[in-house]
């Protein structure tokens, strides 16, 4: 080879230390190099709301690899500190700026793997930077939320959003024996994940274990003289005094630097990338949580920005980004969403579509909810499980599916997963054997009980739906 | 309709019950009969380690409804103490002793569904019936071990056969703080259930917790004068002093009365049916422990005698025994054997082909085994998960897996469960979205891990077998 493939790698959190380690790895004569803002690479954000509510016990824990571990053992050239501001494709230039030095520099590459990532939505209020209010995405929010918990007299918490990160936050703040008030404006928890018909469990686990769900938004902070808030405004006009604000309302792919570089987003907002996660530009890839991604049922693209995902589309750009023409693309073929959150040992999952989503794509679809146990009924250790199956009508499709339950529930929701992604009906569930041993299973699985109705639902002509239809067992 | 159909179903445990059950609901107008020899139907075998170890508090418990409650509810017609002696299919006949009054009977009805289950095998020595030597399979049994461990002082436990009521006894006994010796001549624990590879852990599992394992078969019982059992004789020549001991050494199917009535049993020894559940006989259809199912991946009848095969095998029986032309049979699809059993809260899981089974059957099979995480590595609730693929070389077709741990172990070898009984292959898998949250499972799957190397090792060219592939985290 007469020129040695320089590839630059633009962020270095998940995704893009992922594409940069398969970059290596594909192409080990490439020369890798990954420009990250921060001084840190390898982070993991899912674990924060853990290291907040001390189940892990040092911040180190959060961070796969340091930047020289990462450089030594993946023989990447790792720049943390670098800030890449802009980058003109078809000149294969990057123009980035080393933030100790404020010092502006640029570089040539043949290729670019975009791995920029998102950022929390923030509410846009005067007070939000107040040194008492946090958000949930960064090594220093982490550190900065166990900090002041830990130096200042903080006896209650005021939590702002009710998605997996707002419940979880709530969750350890909890258990570390705060106050804590859960504002959510929709009044649904979790409503991205979940719909309506499960929910009022998830409300009742939080409110029995102390949290105060209010159905608010919020529209002002009140601040003290040291500029800390002290107080959370609400558009229902009332003053919750806290310590403490963490605010989770989802976040928004970094798009900035793509649109500087003439690189077209999809309708989602997110990066646009096709099934080789190749960007519109020619030398540019891009992966992880800056990108959309095809979902597999409905071959729509969503933005979903998980960390498997983050993984998986990287390992396919690092690949196809190095390519030399030999062999063929690596493809990402697509997601079927699949998410869960636990909190006080509740386990809350949903795979494929949700009811609406499914009526939205055009689906004639319907869903069935039953109520079985987590292990065969006389267990001391069963426990309540529900599952949700939604169904196509006249078909029985499997189009997606909702489990909750303190014991295995999310392992459970994923047994769907495979369902779903080929197509496949409730009766092809029901016929599909499941482990059963009492202390594990009950002899009839609540997965099979959930496909037996979702069934006669789905194949049943008139419109009579089985609302929480709860089986018999020897405990009912 | 003229006649009003007549339906004997033989055998009252869980297929029989079930089949009767269904029967009923299938044919409102149907007079159904349950014969059972014993006093009690409904009853569940696989709670019996449970209820002898006190996890349950009441031999009810094992008993989902009573004859009387059976009879009201399911308006089947019970028969208990009725033990069938004689059935002659093409003269729509059998004959039944009425155990109560030891009188002999016959009726005539025109269909009959034979569910008369299992019976463990015996060592067939003198002494095996001393008062102090139990079998796991009946009430009796069950309340004999618990009334006997009650009352008597029992010190030393010798428990025969290592299959998975072996060992769940072995536990239980142990649990109640007894002495417990597990004798195995193979001297391998779950030697139907899982290959070599991974049983050493299981053998160190039960070690760590006490119980001595020996690799010793059985030839004699040493009696006192009261005629109770105090030592067993092992094949080593070795005398094992004991207060009690407990066979389980498996199972044989129950086919005398098929023999009887003409009816053809299977290569496996079981009674043979077709996918419809009928026997060799006209009027005859038969389900539960005592037939042999077809394996899905190769369509090969096996002798399965778990109960979420009895509930399954029994519904298609009955359907089609009480169905009068009309409509189409009802099809059982056959089996994907999943069996697994949970141990001092060790979780070991089976689905599919084990690598012997997959290379009689003529697969050029290979497996392959990698150590993860149950969570992500860094929680605290996170433990070891060892999962163990078994693909086809040239195509990563899934043929079967194991896997072991202590968290979640089998709910994950239910997700394996769809791919080897749709013939999907390894890459399937690794496609497929699986759940990710930090206390539930790491970001890398442990499945997807397993994949990755499955798909690698047969489709590599060269026979270079990973073994024990154990992959880099940030806790190791």
């Amino acid at each position: 080879m007469a020129h040695r493939l320089r590839i630059a790698v633009i962020g270095g959190t998940a995704s893009g230390t992922a594409a940069a380690a398969e970059a290596k790895r594909a192409n080990p004569e490439a020369e890798v190099v990954l420009f990250e803002q921060n001084t840190y690479v390898a982070f993991g954000a899912c674990e924060i709301p853990y290291f907040v509510g001390g189940w892990l016990q040092s911040p180190d824990q959060l961070i796969a690899l340091t930047p020289e571990e990462f450089e030594r053992t993946r023989k990447v050239k790792v720049r943390v500190l670098h800030r890449v501001e802009a980058l003109y494709p078809r000149e294969r230039r990057l123009v980035y700026r080393h933030l100790a030095y404020n010092s502006v520099h640029e570089r040539t590459f043949d290729r670019f793997i975009l791995a920029v990532g998102a950022r929390p939505r923030r509410l846009q209020l005067p007070g939000e930077e107040a040194p008492n209010v946090f958000y949930v995405r960064l090594l220093e929010d982490a550190v900065g939320m166990r900090e002041y918990l830990e130096s200042e007299p903080v006896r209650h918490v005021v939590v702002v959003g009710g998605g997996y990160i707002g419940v979880e936050m709530a969750e350890v703040l909890r258990l570390r024996g705060l106050q804590v008030t859960l504002l959510e404006p929709t009044g649904k928890l979790l409503n991205t994940m979940i719909e309506d018909e499960l929910r009022p469990l998830v409300h009742r686990k939080l409110e029995a274990e102390g949290i105060i769900l209010r159905q608010e938004g919020v529209v002002g902070f009140e601040q003290n003289a040291a500029g800390l808030v002290q107080a959370v405004v609400t558009d229902r006009k009332e003053k919750i005094g806290c310590q403490m604000v963490v605010v989770a309302i989802g976040v928004q792919p970094n798009v900035e630097l793509a649109i500087q570089a003439g690189i077209q987003l999809g309708k989602t907002g997110a990066i646009a990338v096709d099934d080789q996660m190749h960007t519109s530009s020619p030398n540019v890839w891009a992966c992880g949580d800056c990108i959309e991604v095809k979902r597999v049922v409905d071959r729509t693209p969503i933005y979903l920005p998980l960390s498997p995902n983050a993984f998986r589309t990287a390992r396919v750009a690092a690949r196809n980004a190095t390519r030399m023409g030999r062999g063929r693309p690596a493809v990402f073929p697509g997601v079927t969403p699949a998410s869960a959150v636990k909190i006080f040992g509740l386990e809350i999952a949903a795979v494929g579509l949700s009811l609406q989503q499914a009526k939205e794509r055009g689906f004639d679809a319907v869903s069935v909810t039953i109520k079985h146990w987590s292990q065969a009924p006389v267990m001391p250790g069963a426990r309540p499980v529900y599952v949700r199956l939604i169904v196509e009508r006249g078909t029985a499709r499997l189009l997606g599916g909702e489990v909750l339950g303190e014991d295995g529930a999310a392992l459970r929701a994923d047994i769907l997963i495979p369902f779903v992604r080929q197509g496949l009906r409730a009766d092809d569930l029901e016929e599909t054997d499941l482990i059963y041993t009492p202390p594990v299973a009950p002899a009839r699985d609540p997965l099979w009980i959930a496909a037996s109705a979702a069934r006669k639902v789905a194949l049943t002509p008139v419109e009579k739906r089985i609302r929480l239809h709860t089986t018999k067992t020897s405990r009912e």
